[in-house]
């Protein structure tokens, strides 16, 4: 029989797309809220789609679960209360409960089938959810930031991209309930997209964190499946300051994060520091 | 009528692809080493492609340019004598004749014609090349760096992939070349492709510069259009140090190189320090 040849395509922008070979698929559906594809791609492992955007991958996930946690909770002196919004697959919260520090982690998922199918395609992402620690609430995000006033020391916002269940997660009125969600001196962190292919998208988030907290940094890592390979996440903080507060490194067998890496990844090139001026 | 669809595509590697829609095709040949292709695509703006492969874009050239010169010539405290072994689009010495040191920027391409279209297609790309102390020779790099012992202070190795006429670029006797064309306190950088999917070359050219070199770098920059996203630059050096013997910024305007660039940009991933190890 000859070979068949199989590829996922995305597409990025309307001028840019990223194709992937695949030995197979594994797994469709259309969930409640978007549809939900695990691909078998044969340069990054199984990889997860939702609404035919990359979520995340075997080979590369590391990257992006390591940067959006570790920053962050290395920032805190102490992080006891953890919050991730969105996150189903279970990557951050693997990364958050090697924390010692951290005594509870609260998963706000819109989608139970994510959860469901990374538990079932994806086990070591989701590894981290049978944490005794771990607090799954299968629910609006939003909705569950607005019911837990100045209970948390870390939001993390691990959404999808701005269109579809995600759009709530990218405004103002939302970085409001997320500082009024945070103790005294919590902070937070929302992944941000590409410097190269956002612009509008980061100078709107930078500003509006900017507005609603003393403190906006945005910082960078390499993630080969998303758009340009720069991601950026934008983080707003009430007291701490990511460089100068920065805590010694309390996990190890990190593959991407290391104290030094976390001090990079706030250099920023001009033309994307050009992004966060008001 | 009816929108036309028209894609490039790069085969990145046999399981990944990139695609970039374009307007038109602005210019194709066959050289006497390889096919020249040079497209207009909505998100870069003109693309250059040799044998299938992105070479630079108007957009995102700034950032291999910036950082294939400025790491180098920033870490020598008085570069007169340059030599550029490939790029001949023009974009290493546009960066290079921004140095006030710089008394002379030898360029040595194999292909006549890429040059010519760069000229012609990327007009700033290019525009170094009418600088009086530009020296365009158009031969075989190889045997130009053989004729040359201890004459240059700095030398770019701004290459093809290592497949068609760049294959020789990427051996350990050239790389001792290379060693024996510096002066006795000279450094050279050669572009080094992807810790993504490139690890085993990376990790042989870091072995090999490390075996004819006393010191062996390695730094990374984000080009959205080459492979992954994330690039290598490997450097080789007889006396100084890219860290400690850094210069003060000699040329202003970039839009990726900056001092605290060149440090970070030498702080590499667990995952890509282990490609260095010996």
């Amino acid at each position: 029989m000859p070979k068949t040849d199989l590829w996922f395509t995305e597409l990025q922008t309307d001028k840019l797309t990223i194709g992937l070979r695949i030995n197979r698929t594994i797994h469709r559906e259309v969930t409640e809220f978007q549809t939900l594809d695990v691909f078998e791609t044969q340069q990054y492992g199984n990889l997860l789609v939702l609404d035919g955007c990359v979520m995340t991958t075997d080979k590369d996930e590391f990257v992006y679960h390591e940067m959006i946690s570790h920053v962050p909770l290395h920032t805190h002196p102490n992080p006891k209360n953890v919050l991730v919004i969105g996150g189903g697959d279970g990557g951050a919260i693997r990364e958050i409960v090697k924390h010692p520090t951290v005594e509870r982690a609260v998963l706000a998922e819109i989608d139970g089938r994510v959860i469901e199918a990374s538990k079932q395609y994806f086990p070591q992402i989701a590894s981290g959810l049978a944490d005794p620690r771990v607090d799954i609430q299968v629910t609006d995000g939003i909705q569950y930031v607005k019911d837990h006033k100045g209970e948390f020391d870390v939001v993390l916002v691990d959404s999808t991209d701005p269109v579809g269940p995600a759009v709530g997660l990218f405004a103002r009125d939302f970085y409001q309930m997320v500082f009024d969600c945070l103790k005294e001196d919590g902070l937070f962190v929302a992944q941000t997209e590409s410097p190269w292919v956002n612009q509008g998208l980061i100078r709107q988030v930078y500003s509006d964190i900017a507005s609603v907290f003393p403190q906006a940094h945005l910082y960078l890592a390499y993630i080969p499946t998303y758009p340009t390979g720069m991601w950026s996440f934008t983080m707003g903080t009430k007291q701490y300051h990511p460089l100068r507060d920065r805590q010694p490194a309390r996990v190890s067998g990190t593959k991407y994060y290391t104290e030094e890496i976390h001090q990079a990844a706030f250099v920023l090139p001009p033309f994307v520091q050009e992004l966060t001026r008001q």
